[in-house]
């Protein structure tokens, strides 16, 4: 038996990691997630807390590919996989 | 009376410009919210048709905060103002 460190995200405490840099990674993507989910709940008020909680993570998840769409590259998107069930 | 020259774009032939190049940057942002209205409704499929065509119109509207956001400064988002009604 040893004690071990591990990290978390305040943002998710359930989800721990071994790896500080991907606890950072982490954290970032749901950071970017929640501030995306009300932006688009103001901009689409129909839109449900479910709904624009999923809208922010899954683009969150594939920022970079949004990123370069926003920036100049619409066809990034192609890149972008069907989201796993 | 004469004859003037108008441009639109083929994805909404009601809207005319007398300027090429806002005809131009119209045309643009209608693609990108095609495409991100496309692959929003994939991620997120419970999304209506009319969600994802205002959320894909609202986002290419704004693509230079949102090009940032996804880049490295998620408080780009602070500068999106309020939709207009």
């Amino acid at each position: 038996m040893a004690v071990e460190v591990v990290y978390r995200s305040s943002r998710d405490p359930e989800r721990l990691f071994m790896d500080k840099a991907e606890a950072d990674r982490y954290d970032k993507m749901l950071e970017l997630a929640e501030s995306l989910a009300e932006v688009l709940q103001k901009a689409v008020p129909s839109l449900s807390e479910q709904q624009v909680e999923e809208l922010g993570i899954y683009m969150a998840k594939n920022r970079d590919i949004f990123a370069r769409a926003f920036k100049n590259q619409p066809d990034a998107l192609a890149e972008l996989e069907q989201p796993a069930e």
